[in-house]
């Protein structure tokens, strides 16, 4: 695959809107600022959520939601996706019933209706998936991507305030994803993932955002080895990646970073000479 | 109220943990992480949701999300509200049952489990609301009001990978809330003004994140008709903001801002000359 095989593009007038203000002076400004949108998502006859999105790749985002969220298995057979984009609604459709309805249908027989645990459930499957031991992460490959995802056309570049995830191999950006959510631009890759029958081997995963359990989380039922971000740590994305034996990077900005779980993937193959950047 | 009546606690050893790990070039390192854990919290018998959370004020997020999420009533009765912290509970009791309780039941009755409808509407009473059209904002408050939250002990200056809001009166940051999410933060302020009956009067909004559609509506349901952000907007916080006529401050850096909405409650008091800071 090619680097930025799939980029944003922030050129794309639906994703940003030109709006105009006053600045600190009282003066005139325009600015460009991101598009944030609601999108219904069903599966099959169900309603499951309505997620806030910029609005691109719906497909990969309604197929990568229900896949963290344990509503649609690895191994659900898809029969369609249909997006229509004026009534901001997606329909997942599978081959069968899926595992999650067949339990939803029950619930409501038995129990009624309880939010919370009538969604599926992010840790499941947790423990029980091995990440790659054999993976490795050279130090010169951080800096790299770190460079090239920072320095690509982004909507991040054009109009701040969105997240950025990108899958990666080696020092490769491969498939890079924003929306305003970061949980909305992760799921998008899995999302990706699954509809382009592309494993984790060899993969590594950047995220502007911070390294929480949710971002540790499916970055494990994603298969994917290692995690790198430029932002900071919570106490349980440290715990949960140590359980979990994912490498995971935070803090990595110009030619420094920190590691807290995972460290023996880690190959030092870019210690400079000090003052060098 | 004096200035920071209610501030962060980073010296609380319950909120940020001792983590150790390795930098850049091998060597060991210390670092101070933010604790995030889940919260699962109560309305009488009915369990509405998982929170993950720094885990300080529940009391305050408990209500303010009941709030928020319009099940709770601005003139229900609070009977009582329990916390365990074992179990990661919050119980909160009303004296009567609530209308959201009561529709939850109907809908149980009627047309069984459909997630996302029976969660409350963000949206509910929003058209509504009547932002105080005489509340000023002069732009030396913004300068201050940022200058002294910045320099406020937090978890953010601890550990960093936490949102801040803060609710303020002129140049006077009272109220300092942090949590892992800044909807939680925007809870506990909301939470925090219900519990002591402090109500949206002269009162202005500011906070460390983006200023999305949530953050938006969330302070407009709070009848705050000021909200300050250092981070920058999308496109829906923009219109809903115009809708609202509340006062939309963004990208708030030293002395410099944008302001996307609502320019007629600003009083420029601190024009400077060029290059001052």
């Amino acid at each position: 695959m090619k680097e930025f095989a799939l980029a944003p593009t922030p050129e794309d007038g639906r994703l940003t809107e030109q709006v105009g203000g006053i600045d600190q002076n009282g003066d005139p400004v325009d600015t460009r600022v991101v598009v944030e949108q609601p999108l219904t998502l069903y599966l099959n006859g169900q309603e499951i959520v309505t997620m806030m999105t910029v609005g691109d790749h719906p497909d990969c985002l309604a197929v990568g939601y229900l896949l963290n969220q344990s509503m649609l298995a690895p191994d659900d057979r898809l029969t369609g996706i249909d997006y229509d984009e004026e009534l901001s609604v997606v329909v997942v459709r599978t081959e069968r019933i899926t595992d999650f309805e067949e339990k939803l249908q029950k619930k409501t027989l038995t129990s009624g209706c309880a939010q919370g645990t009538a969604f599926g459930d992010l840790m499941e499957h947790f423990d029980e998936i091995a990440l790659d031991r054999d993976a490795v992460l050279k130090t010169s490959w951080i800096y790299t991507l770190s460079r090239k995802i920072n320095q690509q056309p982004s909507l991040y570049l054009t109009a701040g305030a969105i997240h950025g995830c990108v899958l990666c191999a080696e020092d490769r950006p491969l498939i890079y994803m924003e929306d305003v959510g970061r949980h909305n631009a992760i799921d998008k890759i899995a999302g990706w993932m699954f509809l382009n029958s592309e494993g984790p081997e060899g993969k590594i995963f950047y995220t502007t955002g911070r390294l929480t359990s949710e971002m540790v989380i499916k970055t494990v039922r994603m298969e994917i080895p290692i995690l790198i971000s430029r932002s900071g740590f919570t106490a349980w994305g440290v715990d949960l990646a140590r359980q979990a034996n994912l490498t995971l990077i935070g803090r990595a900005k110009g030619k420094r970073f920190m590691c807290l779980a995972g460290e023996d993937r880690l190959v030092f193959d870019s210690l400079e000479v000090e003052g060098d950047v």
